[in-house]
C-alpha cells in the first residue's frame, strides 16, 4: 500500500461539515427532513462502513432533519455499530420482523419532527432505488397522511455531487492505486489466458496495491475491439490480434475510481490503433472542456466532433463520462440535455466511445477533479499508444 | 480451481426449466407476469450476468409472461449482451433518457401482455429493493391504470427458495473453496496483522481458489469475542487472548456461500472456549433438525435451548440462519414465526450466535442442502475446537 494513503474513515468535523451544507441545500428544496436509506447516503451522513448491506433482509434509515445531527433507526444487530458512529440518537427494534421491520418506529422519529413544510424527501428519484420494499414505503406514506413523502432525489445528488477535499483524497489515492495496477498488466497477463484469469490477476493486483475491494472489474476481449461492454469476463482465451479492455471500479474507504484501459494482444491491426489513438484524442479533448463554469452538455460536445470524425458508427453507452463517488456512476452525465454547470469539488469521468467497426467497440476513460481554474487529472494518463501483451 | 469447478453458465434447458416451474408458481398467485429489474432475479430468469449493475444509472427489466420466453427490455448499452441470452425479445431504448427510461416501452410490452387476473407482480415485498426509481414506478402505475401492479415478492421467493441441481452445484462448489481458504487462515494470519490485512490475504486466498469474486467478508476481533457483527475490517491490531471472527459470501458464477469462522488468537480463556464449543454443538442440533417436512422455526428451536444453557444474554441478530442462493442471504428465516416448511432443494445457513457476556460475541455458521431424507452439508465442518493463530 502506499506509504500516502489517507486513514480509513472521517473525524466528526468532516460530517458535522457534510451535514451543515447538506441542511442548507435541504431547507432550499423545501423539505423537514431527509429520510435516506441506501448504503452511499446513510455512509455519507453517518461514516456507517458495513458489507452487512449485501444481506436484503432489515431495511435501515438514517433521518437528517433540518437541525442537530442525524438519527438513526435501525435494525438491533446494528445498533452497538451506530452507537459507536458521530451520531447521538440511535433508535432500533428487534429485525427481523415481519409484520413490523421499523415502520411504526420510523413513522415515529418522523411524526415528532418540527414541521415547516409538511414535506419529508426520500430517495425515490432518477439513479436512486429505495433500499426498503416499495409495499413498506407505501404502508409507511398512508400512515403518515399529513406529511408528504417526496422525491429527495435531486436534493441529495445537489448535495453529493461536489466532493469534499477529504472525499476527493480517497478517490485520488484509489485512483492512483488502479494506476499502478494497470501499469502492471502487460507483465501480468499473458497470450493463451482467459478474460476471467486475466480478471483474476488484475483483482488481486488491485489488492495487494492496497484497494479494500473491487466491486466492478469487467475484463472483455475481442478481436480489434469488443463487442460490447457490460458482460464480462468470460472464459475466452486472450488471442493475437485482439483487444483486451479492463473497466474498474476499485474502491478505497468506501469510494470508487473508475476509469478504464485497452491493450493489445499482440499485433493489431492499424484500424484499431487508428480508434484507440482518436479516443486519446477525444479524451484530451473532454479533460480540457472540464472546467468550473462549463456544462456537463459542453464536455460532451468537445469530444463528440472527434468521435464522429474517427468514424463512429454509434455508441450505445448514451454518453461520455459522468459523476463518481461513494458510487461508480452518479449525476451528472456527459450528454446532451444535461445541463449541469460544474463546481469545483466534482468527480467526474471523462469517457468518450465508438463503434469503428460493426462488433468493434473502443472506450477511453479517466478521472477527474475539477478545481478553481480547471481540472486535476487523478488517473495516470492512459498511453497515446496501445500498451502490448505478449 | 478445483478440477471438479462447475462450468460458468447454463445450458438453455436450465432456464426453460427454471421458467416453466416458475410459471405455474405464477399462475398460482394469479398474475399475468412478473416484471423483475434486480440482479439476482434478472440472472436468475435470463442468465445475464453482468457487473454493470454497480451504476445506478439505468433501469433494466425483464418480462416473465404467463407463457413463452422471457422478454427484455433493457437500455441500448445492454443489448448486444441480452442477445446472446436463451431470450428471443430484446427491446431496447437509448438510455440514459431522463424523461422516459423505459417508462413507455416498458409500459407497451405489458400493455400487450393477454390478461386474465389483471395483475403483474413486482418486486415490491420483503428482502427487495426495487432496482428502479420509486417515482419511475408509481408513473407507471399511473398509465397502466386497469392492471394492477402488485406485490410479487412472495411469489418469486417461492420460486427461488428452491434451487435446481445446477444451482446447488456452484453453492455446494463456492462452499468448499472458502472452506479451504478458512482452513489456510492460521498460516495466512498473524499476530499483529491488522483486521485489515487479515482481511486482505483472506479475500486473495478465496480468489486463488477460484472464487470469482469476493461481496462479502467482514474480519472483526475482539478480546474473547466480537462486539458486533456488521461493521469490519478495522485498523484494529490482532491481540494475544483475541477472538479473530471471519465471515464471507465469496461467490461463484453468481452464487453465495454464507458461513463464518472463529479462530483464537494465541491462549483465549475458557469463557470463550466454552462458548465456542457450544455453539459447535447447537450446530449440530441445527443441521440435525434441517430436514424436509421441518419448519424453518423448528430449525431455530433446535438451536435455542442449547444457546440459552450455554449462558446467553441475547442475540441481536433476530435469527439463527436463512436460505441463501443468488443472495447473501434470502427466505426464509430460521427465527419464531417463520412457518416455512423445509422441502428437498432449499439451501440454508445454520447460524447460531451469543453474547456469552457483555460485549463478546461467538456466532457458528454452516451451509447445507436439504435432500430427500435430510441435509447435505455444503461447508466443510468447522473444527469444535478453536483453531489457534501465532
Amino acid at each position: 500500500m502506499s506509504e500516502t494513503a489517507p486513514p480509513h474513515g472521517f473525524p466528526d468535523s468532516e460530517f458535522e461539515a457534510r451535514t451543515a451544507r447538506a441542511q442548507a441545500i435541504v431547507a432550499a428544496h423545501g423539505f423537514d427532513a431527509l429520510v435516506v436509506c441506501t448504503p452511499p447516503n446513510v455512509r455519507y451522513f453517518t461514516g456507517f462502513d458495513s458489507q452487512f448491506w449485501e444481506s436484503p433482509t432489515r431495511p435501515w434509515f438514517v433521518v437528517v432533519p433540518a437541525e442537530g445531527r442525524p438519527v438513526a433507526v435501525v435494525p438491533e444487530i446494528g445498533a452497538p455499530a451506530f452507537a459507536a458512529t458521530w451520531l447521538e440518537r440511535v433508535e432500533s427494534w428487534p429485525a427481523p420482523r415481519p409484520d413490523d421491520d421499523g415502520t411504526s418506529l420510523l413513522a415515529g422519529v418522523l411524526d415528532a419532527l418540527p414541521r415547516r413544510h409538511g414535506r419529508i424527501g426520500f430517495e425515490l428519484g432518477r439513479e436512486q432505488a429505495l433500499r426498503m420494499p416499495v409495499a413498506q414505503f407505501l404502508e409507511l406514506r398512508g400512515r403518515l397522511r399529513d406529511l408528504e413523502l417526496a422525491n429527495g432525489g435531486p436534493c441529495l445528488w445537489e448535495i453529493r455531487m461536489v466532493k469534499t477535499p477529504a472525499e476527493t483524497a480517497r478517490i485520488r489515492h484509489v485512483c492512483r492505486l488502479a494506476s499502478a495496477a494497470f501499469a502492471a498488466v502487460p507483465q501480468l497477463v499473458r497470450i493463451g489466458d482467459s478474460e476471467r484469469e486475466a480478471c483474476r490477476k488484475l483483482r488481486i493486483k488491485l489488492l495487494r496495491r492496497g484497494a479494500d475491494a473491487v466491486p466492478f472489474l469487467p475484463g472483455i476481449s475481442g478481436p480489434g475491439g469488443v463487442a460490447q461492454i457490460v458482460c464480462g469476463p468470460s472464459d475466452r482465451m486472450l488471442q493475437e490480434g485482439d483487444i483486451l479492455f479492463f473497466d474498474t471500479g476499485a474502491t478505497y474507504d468506501g469510494y470508487f475510481c473508475d476509469f478504464d484501459r485497452n491493450y493489445a494482444v499482440g499485433r493489431v491491426d492499424d484500424a484499431a490503433k487508428r480508434a484507440h489513438e482518436a479516443m486519446w484524442r477525444a479524451t484530451e479533448a473532454g479533460i480540457a472542456a472540464a472546467r468550473p463554469g462549463a456544462t456537463a452538455e459542453q464536455v460532451f460536445e468537445a469530444m463528440a466532433p472527434i468521435c464522429a470524425a474517427a468514424g463512429s458508427l454509434g455508441n450505445n453507452v448514451g454518453r461520455m463520462g459522468h459523476g463518481l463517488g461513494l458510487q461508480l456512476t452518479e449525476p451528472p452525465s456527459n450528454m446532451p440535455g444535461d445541463a449541469t454547470v460544474l463546481q469545483p469539488g466534482m468527480v467526474l469521468t471523462i469517457e468518450p466511445g465508438i463503434e469503428y467497426a460493426p462488433g468493434r467497440m473502443i472506450t477511453h476513460e479517466e478521472n477527474l477533479a475539477v478545481t478553481e481554474d480547471g481540472a486535476e487529472l487523478l488517473t495516470e494518463r492512459a498511453p497515446r499508444e496501445l500498451p502490448v501483451i505478449g
